[in-house]
């Protein structure tokens, strides 16, 4: 993956705007590497919430081109020995702390443990993970508070200039991974669960598009509610509302309204699908 | 107008930026011209506020360079029959759905309907517009729900490689724009509204500088306060003031305070302006 | 100090990113130069809070490579006779209006007078300022409101084209500090004050670490709470913890907390660094 002075290098962080962090770590960047183009996914992931940094990184790194280097940092464990992990997968590169923030990237994978929580998986074939050691590449001192300012931010500008994945440490073949279990139908009934709430009040599942195919004549329940089919836009919907939403799963939303708050749902909440009786 | 792959395209949304949806847009444009200058103008736009969308967009177009692509989605009738347009107007290339949010971009002009709510006019004499039918130029499969990514993302990028804008679709003859009255004096009176209230509290009116050439020595009636006279600036003001403000319209501040709030006004609220007795 | 089209210009203002301000000021300075780098610090600093953007500013300048404009806008005498400034400093250019915005660039010196208050001050040796009087560099008209926009962003984009400091405008030797006293050590104690509280709600005070070395064993008193010994990360941290922060100050975090709220502490609040007795 030869990259070049003009390389994509996204940010994705739970530092807030408020602040001037990221700023920090852009500095960083370009004194590596000037000619990086720097594009912010999101900075206001809720403090230290690793399932939402990790879902909002999977809506929007497969959108851009091939050869992107992608910051992820929502790091609780900040300056302890967890490691910090290059990821190849896609064509892509992702910088992020060993806590489970790549989970999406990864295909899925049921694990035996509580609805989100950390485990250590194996990297599945295909994928390549090095532990970010190569102290070269950092920029000195490191603060024991701020990797993202000292370890990633330099280490992707880095590898914006051509620095080979494997360059910046040694290889890894496992990391955490965070438990989200892959609904399928089970008598004619998927159980999901709520995965984010969006800034419009709009509910998105873990229910994906793929296992409604040839299902579209469904009865969703969440919260006490019962909704009847799916719409295909928000302006087709008329209150209370299940629909595919633009990020490929199961979604509510509420015509002129907050889905989310109308039904009191929270992440981790259950949804299930059943086949529409006639 | 030929465009190169420097080329600054802006982005204003009602997405916010607590999630990735902006993040998502920009990865497509880059995937498309990975050398396009991508500017934020504002993702704040309160959901689905297509006036405040259409103010914010009109504050800030005419500050960039000939040339410059501009997108803005704030778009509750996504995936519906509502229009995608390109507008040609000033040197600049305005995307955006076609309800109301280019209103600022052309000739004020007068409608009988009721305040802000949008009608079908005319395209003016000299502009030019086009209805974003060409699929080729989409990203597919094009989600019902965000056509910001899928429609004018993808666009955007194109018409910053040199697409013509002909070719973006078939030409339209007419759009439609908001209702926003334009004050001009009778008897020595001018009639404008609330049209924005911004982040400091400071309260913009729909009575643009020009209508008050001449008549510096006013007095403004608002919410049952009155106003005597107009300031230059705001350190100039005690207490409730009006001005001109930057962006060239009569507007309210309070020193070291929110005007907004001590008016107890909204937007579409009447502000009179008349000429002072002495 | 020769710049190039692809010098890199930060932005830090209390423009908030609701409207679209930013926005203004970014197409402006690529009017001037298309090819400049844009990085935003910060746009959310207190309105008018000049102290808080000083600190934010200089959390994040030293990160960028030398040649790196940057303008800072935290402006309540906007259109007043308050002078517009270049400082030429470590290798980077700052703008700024002369209210004390770039008390933190300087070395530090103690004032006689209250704490965080404006005072004039004369240039140190070896630094360079200007008046930015050369109104051929501004936009026209200029907004007697919006100084950001009209003389501050063009000019930023003049500087990243080439143009010297000394033909902005007219040398200064001298400029407005805040007054922020240099803790040091007296009969075993520091007194130092709250700088700052960020988005997690960790306290920032004025004690730097180098006033520290050789201290490790101190004990911490901040609105009657008592911290014993320092932490060196967050995770090490249980409950109530003083680290020295990644700004380099001494300052307070609670694990899975928020420390400001807990200590119920604001800034200007005094904290005490005590030699610990055993």
């Amino acid at each position: 993956m030869p990259a070049m002075s003009g390389t994509v290098i996204t940010l994705l962080t739970d530092f807030g705007l408020a602040d001037a962090y990221v700023g920090a770590m852009k500095g960083v960047i370009l004194g590596v590497n000037p000619g990086a183009t720097l594009i912010d996914l999101t900075h206001d992931v809720s403090p230290q919430d690793v399932l939402q940094g990790a879902f909002l990184l999977s809506t929007a790194w497969r959108y851009f081109p091939a050869g992107t280097i992608h910051v992820a940092v929502v790091d609780p464990g900040v300056g302890t020995e967890r490691r910090a992990l290059l990821l190849e997968a896609h064509g892509h590169l992702f910088l992020a702390p060993d806590n489970g923030l790549l989970s999406f990237i990864l295909p899925p994978e049921d694990a035996d443990a509580p609805l989100y929580q950390p485990y250590r998986a194996s990297l599945p074939q295909g994928y390549r993970a090095y532990a970010l050691t190569s102290s070269r590449y950092w920029r000195h001192p490191v603060s024991a508070t701020f990797h993202g300012r000292d370890i990633f931010a330099p280490m992707a500008g880095h590898l914006s200039l051509g620095v080979a994945p494997k360059d910046v440490g040694d290889p890894v073949d496992s990391l955490i991974r965070l438990v989200i279990p892959v609904p399928s139908w089970r008598d004619g009934q998927l159980v999901g669960y709520v995965l984010h709430i969006d800034r419009f009040g709009n509910v998105v599942t873990t229910v994906p598009e793929a296992a409604l195919v040839g299902h579209d004549d469904v009865v969703v329940e969440i919260a006490g509610a019962t909704v009847r089919g799916l719409v295909h836009t928000y302006a087709e919907a008329n209150g209370l509302a299940a629909l595919i939403g633009s990020h490929g799963y199961l979604e509510f939303a509420l015509t002129n309204g907050n889905a989310a708050k109308l039904l009191g749902v929270k992440v981790g909440d259950e949804v299930k699908v059943k086949v529409r009786e006639k």
